[in-house]
């Protein structure tokens, strides 16, 4: 099928730039040293091409239903729920329906007990990461409270694994030297953190620091794979590998068109889509107005290419992912993951 | 079944505000002079409840899968697609498959043409609206090219109806003497195009003019049924209806939590979700950071209930929504005419 086939708006992935992204990582990171976020791509085809082309065996997820996806789809050798749950029995039908020990955060006497109790009723092992804050005011215990945590979680008989922190704030940095130097306050943290919970692992990091981590174990990254223009401004070595496709339906004003994919095909917290060759208006439920460059003028019934401006919500409303080799359609992978 | 019980992010909708919304558009605009907007609840047990206690037969549509949801509902006395399509087969398809007849908006050659091939290949009949701009730059043609269209269509044998022109643009005025002058001056395009097109149908307008329109015939209608913020600005007569329940998950910063439901749960492109009791902070993929009132204070396992700016992108994140009476949940409908 040639993509011109597809309804629109159709979410399309450039197979090419993909694994261009899994190779990019595999090489600077290989194997263990990068831990891929589901919840950018919530596929657990395009997980399964991952693991296959880039060697990553652990995977990290942000919500149950990823972990539970990961563990059908047998891609759960090393699975970590890299977010806080108090769901025990949901935990524990999760724990029970795979040979492997999962892996959850916690960060609260509330969530060392959630994870306790759901090794009770799985009659399983689960293990723990301590989750410290380290700048980002969201999930993480503070770096103090990381030793009592673990002794706590160690008396209820859960492995503790190490630490792993977010640098959430610093990751969308536009300037290099101010990603080193909020990574570099962030770390501070959690080697605190560390020292005081002692294990194994030291999980961290995203997309925007995938080349600055040389301490942390592991690196926590998503977006890297599809990508999207806010993390375009950081100019890594990443190419955008997810657009969606979308038809000119109206081409009555003069100088303007609509095409259709709007509001309901992309996460809007970082701004409108790009159009590519084209100048983005304003989006509507199912619209998005744009001025044609004259340059690349457009009919009703033409098709043009949209660039998310924030990757994870946008493949969240979308059923499936059309994956293409220039114009070729090659395959369809479901967004099975989505929801919770 | 509590409503505590449901897993977190949940979607639940008041039934008792959703049918004092309901009670009011009806007794404002009873029957056929309200054609409630599917693309605000995308559930087909949502619209057959606005059916059923409402006594509106006549729906409209902004995707060819809304209508097709609709169809297979029986919903379908009088559904229009308030959108413009050139996917003939699935017009057709969808034209086939019901024994009333389907409208489309129609505001170029190209979309008439695409409705006759529609009607061509169902072999049976489509009527059109000549969608005409107002004022908003999005589809709709301009008022003076109504009457080549609606010539076009009629050689094509396709049925005229009359115009719809949607002054999206002045629906969401906060001030009501703002939108009585945005709507007069929107209503004299559609009169200069009604006059010159004819037929008996004048269709137009939405939440934010619903008691404004005395010419229109019928008002398109969706957000009054479970309301969002933006439109909460408007002190228009309906009570918020949609809510996303949450758990908080995490509360280690003195004077803040986190809770789980974020970009994934909200359309953003109004801004962030309100929190009922507390002061939002920032929303990410799936958490909420919300600064904590002294007086509403909340501790992990404790959950909020949160409010969408948007409710149309909202809704569209969720696969169903759970109907409350109080804390009961009475129901659970699925919003089965998302995506594509």
């Amino acid at each position: 099928m040639h993509a011109s086939e597809l309804s629109t708006p159709a979410l399309v992935v450039d197979l090419d730039a993909l694994d261009h992204n899994i190779d990019t990582m595999s090489a600077a990171r290989p194997g263990p040293r990068t831990r891929p976020h589901v919840k950018a791509f919530k596929s657990t085809a395009l997980a399964r091409h991952v693991a296959d082309r880039g060697g990553h065996g652990s995977f990290c997820c942000a919500t149950l239903k990823e972990m539970e996806g990961m563990v059908g789809a047998g891609l759960d050798d090393d699975l970590l729920l890299a977010n806080e749950t108090l769901d025990s029995p949901r935990l524990a039908r999760l724990a029970a329906a795979t040979r492997q020990r999962i892996t959850v955060a916690v960060d609260s006497p509330e969530t060392v007990d959630a994870a306790r109790r759901a090794a009770d009723l799985a009659r399983c092992e689960i293990s723990v990461l301590i989750d410290v804050n380290v700048g980002l005011p969201r999930c993480g215990c503070a770096p103090d409270d990381a030793a009592g945590l673990a002794d706590a979680a160690r008396r209820a008989g859960l492995e503790v694994r190490g630490v792993m922190g977010y640098e959430g704030h610093v990751v969308g940095e536009p300037e290099r030297a101010a990603r080193v130097r909020g990574l570099a306050r962030s770390l501070e943290h959690l080697r605190v953190a560390h020292e005081a919970v002692g294990g194994g692992l030291v999980s961290a990091g995203g997309t925007g620091t995938f080349d600055l981590h040389d301490w942390a174990d592991e690196v926590q990254a998503g977006s890297y794979l599809l990508m999207d223009t806010h993390y375009a401004r950081l100019e890594l070595p990443f190419r955008q590998a997810v657009f969606v496709d979308a038809t000119v339906i109206s081409a009555n004003t003069r100088g303007a068109a609509v095409a259709d994919a709007g509001l309901k095909s992309f996460g809007m917290d970082h701004g409108e889509p790009s159009i590519i060759g084209q100048s983005m208006f304003f989006s509507s439920d199912e619209h998005a107005t744009f001025f044609v460059d004259p340059d690349h003028p457009v009919g009703v019934g033409d098709r043009v290419r949209m660039i998310p401006a924030h990757v994870d919500p946008t493949i969240a409303y979308h059923e499936r992912m059309w994956v293409l080799r220039g114009d070729d359609v090659l395959d369809e992978w479901p967004v099975d993951l989505r929801n919770w």
